[in-house]
């Protein structure tokens, strides 16, 4: 019977060591060095963040596209979208065309970064014959509330002379009209969930501009302007379009895009790591396991909050599944994890090393790692 | 059932991190967080090298006691020895008298140096009305064939004229008698067993002075000197004793004090971690547990080889009691030790660090890896 045993694999990507898949992969590979027949199910998982597509593809079988749009400071990127293994759903991370790390670190401007390229992606997508589409809204350069999105995909934002708006939150201080006649008209028969862990408003002291402002290169002045700009669109957007979203949780998340894709896509933002749940089965694949592992690069008392390890714990735990967590590195407070659906973790590291060698191990700690952990786990066989 | 296990803890120091006795209080820290009425089973263990006086000590709640001896090269050094709890047994580690450790490398020099200061250990223990003797003959700086350990119990070596020889292997080649009546009566009456885990001869290019000479100091023509002055030594031994020493497997150990121990006081040489498992009486203590877990600093397929961690292995495994590792650093081959009762080897590091961090954190490292252990084997209460 023990030996039978099937094991959910459903890790998030180890940073800058491991894609999610390679980290099932090398898991497998040690459980079944200690045990040729346990049967593993191998479930690539994410939390809405860096390596949501790649694992959702992964995780289904997809396909992964790439396409040149237009980057946050207009300059051609080369960005990617999944469709997932079924064919109908599309995911997205916006920092692929409009990331933070696109641009580097001297260039960064708030006032003039655009969401353009991220409404390419999703217009890209609609080609595709899809029913919905998960967008993951971390990692933004931009500051516009999905102005230029909106753009991309046909909308129009317009001065009080009805010339377009240029890109960048700068300019949506001149907002006057907002003309949507020539929107991508496929775009409303999508369903579009956004994945999104932050609940900050899109305005004002706990806003879009003066809480992520600074780290995409907004000095105190740029933020207020872009407070301001922000604001004077969510007034547009309330006395044209009859919505309320200044004050709207997560409306702030991205620079304003969150705001965007509420409005002008009728998009509905939930936690990352849950929409990675219902998008993969999760849900179903526990059932039919008898212990879940998971992990992720590093694990400790953020774990708690959104992360993917935490949110497959939650899942197995509603089905009494132990669940086995492991690291690449331990930081402090993980006894708050335990009882939390966490049973035990474990640290992949087979001794003191550089950050570099660390991440150049990855495949092989993670697979001794497991092998250990399955080893320990057939010796109660001999136990009196 | 599962909640009343009783866990055997036997592993070895963690080299400049943990006594034996702290790794075996940290393992039981973290089993108890995890499973409060856990029985945990302490037993410091070592492997005949460096700590294994202090394991015994701990492991049998006898006693430390200090004296001040003739270092290796004469000048006066702080040693120690243990009585074991049961007061009948006495543990010593040559090095602690006459080891390499004691002198700066810039002064070491074999021709020099002398086991006097063992003896005068092996003298002070015989005080305690004991019954037997293990002494650790690891890290020595001698090469003088055990000479200097006899002079300070009572023997006498006279060269031709009839004076007494000085110390160190270059005065061994002047040798032509051996006076044993003013011995220490005492001597004679003590059981003494010797941790000796190689078999190199006294003489010869496999011997004591070629071998082991150049990394205490020896050049090439000082080993050759060293080596006619054992030889010459076995020779004298040879005519006047009737005892064959040469080529007996450990007469080569610790620049020859293998030797001088089985001639002149009767000892025999084991394997270290065999006399260390005897002395704690660790296979009845084995046979009282569910499973064994054992550990040292570092893991690796040496750890074959006379280690305790293996050593410990062999007797759970003849036992069928499932045997965990733990160590702060898994070196290559670790599986290697499967099958050969060590069922599953953890590394305790939580992340990338320095080396001195490592040591620094190691119990805290330790009780972290065996509390997850714990809440491991624990899950199997819930599982299907």
């Amino acid at each position: 019977m023990e030996k039978e045993m099937t094991i959910l694999l459903a890790p998030d990507s180890f940073k800058e060591s491991m894609t999610a898949k390679q980290v099932c992969a090398a898991m497998a590979r040690g459980i079944h060095k200690a045990n040729p027949i346990a049967r593993c199910i191998e479930v690539p998982m994410a939390d809405g963040g860096e390596g949501t597509m790649q694992s959702l593809v992964d995780a289904t079988g997809g396909t992964v596209h790439m396409l040149k749009v237009k980057g946050p400071l207009g300059s051609e990127v080369e960005a990617s979208y999944g469709i997932m293994g079924d064919g109908k759903t599309a995911v997205l991370e916006m920092a692929s065309a409009s990331g933070i790390g696109l641009i580097p670190k001297e260039a960064r401007n708030p006032l003039l970064t655009t969401t353009f390229g991220t409404g390419q992606l999703l217009r890209a997508v609609l080609d595709h014959d899809i029913d919905r589409i998960l967008i993951g809204i971390g990692g933004s350069a931009t500051n516009d509330g999905g102005a230029g999105m909106l753009q991309a995909l046909g909308g129009r934002l317009l001065d009080d002379k009805g010339c377009e708006l240029g890109p960048g939150g700068a300019e949506l201080r001149k907002l006057a009209r907002i003309d949507l006649s020539d929107m991508d008209p496929r775009m409303g028969k999508v369903k579009i969930e956004v994945a999104c862990d932050v609940t900050n408003p899109l305005c004002g002291p706990a806003g879009a501009s003066y809480v992520f402002g600074p780290q995409k290169g907004a000095t105190p002045g740029m933020a207020a302007m872009l407070d301001a700009g922000l604001r004077h669109y969510a007034d547009v957007i309330q006395s044209q379009m009859g919505k309320t979203i200044a004050d709207v949780p997560g409306a702030g998340a991205a620079g304003g895009l969150g705001a965007g894709l509420m409005v002008f896509l009728n998009g509905v933002l939930k936690k990352g790591v849950e929409l990675v749940i219902e998008y993969t089965g999760l849900e179903a694949k526990i059932r039919q396991a008898d212990m879940v592992w998971t992990g992720e690069g590093s694990i400790d008392v953020q774990t708690k909050f959104g992360k993917t390890p935490f949110g497959v714990a939650q899942v197995a735990q509603k089905h009494a599944k132990p669940v086995i967590a492991f690291a690449g590195h331990l930081g402090e407070g993980i006894s708050e994890l335990y009882g939390q659906g966490i049973d035990a973790v474990f640290g992949i590291m087979p001794g003191a090393c550089t950050l570099e060698t660390a991440l150049q191990q990855g495949e092989v700690n993670m697979e001794r790692a497991a092998e250990n952990v399955m080893r320990l786990l057939m010796t109660r066989k001999r136990e009196n």
